[in-house]
């Protein structure tokens, strides 16, 4: 069972009896089922009876429902009403939308409305350049799904996608300053998609695609780029690669080892591995092995152009067998697949000093416990063990480089600089086996990986003025 | 040439000698070419010279120009920068997407996103109609348009559109609260259109359509009426027949007249003109005259299904002729075609007490002054004369109530019951004919339109719980 996290968070209000006792006995209750109690809040207290609102950390859905059953078992104590704070936080969704500019007296609404902004709008229409200066196209990013690859959830389809794409265009404000809009479509025909993306463009500077299965997102994404002059990024994609070649520099560094010559088993080739092993290709990996569900993919595994990319770009030795084969001495572990593939005896078959990325999410490729008897280096998707490789890292701080460099495009420079600043961001005083990464939190990131970004841009033959 | 307006107001930076007269000076230059000084700072005060900005409203481009000139021509006096405040008003747009969700900590991001946030979207997979209390569905608007009729500036394209939808989504937020958000698409295949805002349907809990060409915006209205369960709004069409709606039933108050018995010439047969006859039928007029181009509509117009439904329902005495041919004894005229095509002669020919909308905008059917000499009630569509005939008078309001009622459709009666609220919040002891419409700034009015609006919404068969 996953440790008690903050996103499986309950709050159980009781009647209880007055009583010494009373608290430390349910405090008990909750841990007897490994329960996280959080807070512990007196709402009334009377003569005979309190009502207190215990807060805990749940591991999932049952594991909530076991702590108010332990709960509801303590002598004299009432459950009322559960409530569950991730659905509180969610009431009413997550966004809005704000006026920038004042609205409160009539010539207000006469330079931002009728008749004034006609004068901006002729002015954009004779001088389309001047979009990105007059409208919100300076600052925004259009997130875009069609919920067929939703976090580990599959294809739920558009409405179910929406919090999630409210949650990244959430973080996308608060890391960077970047205003981002959930485009969550009700069609998963690639066609379509494509002409919906190019058809409302004009209001973004930028496409993040996101939660699109592979191999669509592929052709999706492939086609976008070849007909907008806005950047087209694939979160699952190059996000993932950009965090995975910053923790993978730094580890590497921790374990003097070198990125040419590692030998490097990527578990998974859907959008993230296939992404993760390009980049670590474009920044000068020699041996990198991909794994697909059968095994080490195998060189006549040509069901499309990405695949087939994939062969000609891996495996120089002709391995074949399956992933356990695979890890055979490797170096470097990158799952980025299914959770509970591998156990600690794979790990223990790697070379020394070896670096195991378990990105499966919530439950990683191997046990990070087990993992980390073995390996050198641990990282997993989880917040909470070290190391955790998390995309927002990444992706606030790229496009608010693209949008600041007015940039049209975006390419494997921009990426692996990105993925250089977020590696620099760990001093060599901090870098250690359990620091290859920096928080989350780490208000440096963002900028730093804007400005990497805009100076790869603005240094290129293709952005904007 | 119109009066100046805060819509073309510009701040002119002067260096002038110091002096008793200087200010004065400058104040009599802007007078001498009808500017409107509407400040004057001074920036910086030097012992032989003044930095001064002079702020003055102007009537157009040219104007503004020539009021700079008139600056210029003060002896000792050397004009710098010249700002137009508009355009200010306007860099880097006019909206931000804005989280209402606290991301400071650890366990904010593992509510708001991963992975809390996986346990709402199953939610809403299990149960779809749990879409509107968990997202921003709840308060959201997609503000649509192809750009092909932008206000009276014609089509000039999706980019060129984006300040006018900025703007009518921050009107949207100032006045009811509503997240709105442009949707500007580069396309004008109305099938392409109806696709696109069906596949991006699931993010909002309504469609606004904007400037959109007739009778395109009909087609696609109605298409997208039958397909969508959120309301379909065309704001040219609806949201002027609201406010004009409202403004006749009080300016029929005013002359003591019925709108069952009085004859109504509507000039326009557009987006606007088609809605306004509608709904005043639909309100029980019986007598409406519609006139195009060439004039009445003729009984053999039937260019398509719209066309037909008018012919169908106007005119009852088969009068033909030219729009001043139909003016003739007529209570009422309805102007929402095009500048300077009615005369004060033409006014004249009404019957007594008539009632007279010219709401061409910037430049009326009619001058409004020479429309006061003969007509007891006069309304435009500018907001430098009495009875403003303002769309932000109903949509705002609107759209409150269709999403507090959880509406997934619109239908006339709403419509009529918009009007209706917009009415009555002109008291009968303020009612005169010069005040038939509340103020814009009215705070009570968009909750009063919301409340008719929701009321008959929840009546209705078809809105969601």
């Amino acid at each position: 069972m996953p440790s008690p996290s903050p996103g499986y968070s309950i709050t159980v209000r009781v009647h209880a009896p007055v009583g010494a006792g009373t608290t430390s006995t349910l405090a008990a209750a909750i841990a007897s089922v490994k329960g996280a109690m959080t807070a512990l809040d007196v709402v009334e207290s009377h003569p005979d009876h309190m009502v207190i609102d215990l807060t805990c950390d749940a591991s999932d859905v049952a594991h909530a429902d076991q702590i108010s059953t332990a709960i509801a078992e303590v002598p004299g104590v009432i459950v009322g009403k559960v409530s569950d704070r991730t659905f509180l936080l969610h009431l009413g969704g997550k966004l809005e939308v704000v006026p920038t500019v004042p609205l409160t007296h009539r010539d207000d609404l006469s330079r931002a409305y009728t008749p004034g902004v006609a004068r901006v709008c002729t002015a954009i229409a004779e001088h389309p350049e001047d979009v990105r200066r007059l409208t919100i196209k300076r600052n925004t990013v259009a997130v875009v799904t069609d919920g067929s690859a939703v976090l580990g959830l599959g294809n739920i389809g558009a409405a179910a996608s929406i919090p999630v794409m409210e949650g990244k265009a959430a973080l996308f404000k608060r890391f960077a300053g970047v205003d981002a809009w959930p485009v969550c479509l009700d069609t998963q025909d690639p066609d379509a998609i494509v002409e919906i993306v190019r058809a409302l463009a004009p209001v973004y500077g930028g496409i993040n695609l996101e939660d699109i299965s592979a191999p669509r997102c592929f052709e999706i994404e492939a086609r976008l780029r070849g007909i907008l002059d806005i950047p087209v990024f694939h979160d699952d994609q190059h996000g993932t690669a950009i965090v995975v070649l910053a923790a993978l520099t730094n580890a590497l560094r921790v374990v003097g080892k070198s990125l040419g010559r590692a030998r490097i088993v990527v578990s998974g080739v859907g959008a993230a591995g296939h992404a993760v092993i390009r980049l670590l290709v474009a920044q000068g990996a020699t041996n990198v092995i991909g794994c697909g569900r059968r095994g080490i993919v195998s060189p006549d595994d040509t069901a499309d152009e990405f695949r087939t990319w994939i062969v000609e770009h891996t495996n120089p030795e002709g391995r074949t067998g399956s992933l356990r084969d695979a890890l055979v001495g490797a170096d470097v572990f990158i799952g980025v697949s299914a959770p509970n593939i591998v156990t600690g005896d794979d790990i223990a078959a790697m070379a020394d000093e070896s670096i195991v990325f378990a990105l499966a999410n919530p439950v990683p490729e191997v046990d990070p416990v087990a993992a980390g008897e073995h390996a050198t280096v641990v990282a997993t998707g989880r917040s909470d063990f070290p190391n955790q490789i998390n995309n927002v890292l990444a992706f606030p701080g790229v496009f608010r480089g693209l949008l600041d460099a007015h940039a049209v495009d975006i390419t494997d420079e921009m990426l692996i600089a990105a993925a250089g600043a977020i590696a620099d961001r760990v001093s060599p005083s901090e870098l250690n086996a359990t620091y290859i990464v920096p928080s989350v939190f780490d208000a440096t990131v963002a900028p730093a990986v804007a400005a990497a970004v805009r100076e790869v841009a603005e240094r290129g033959p293709r952005s904007e003025k």
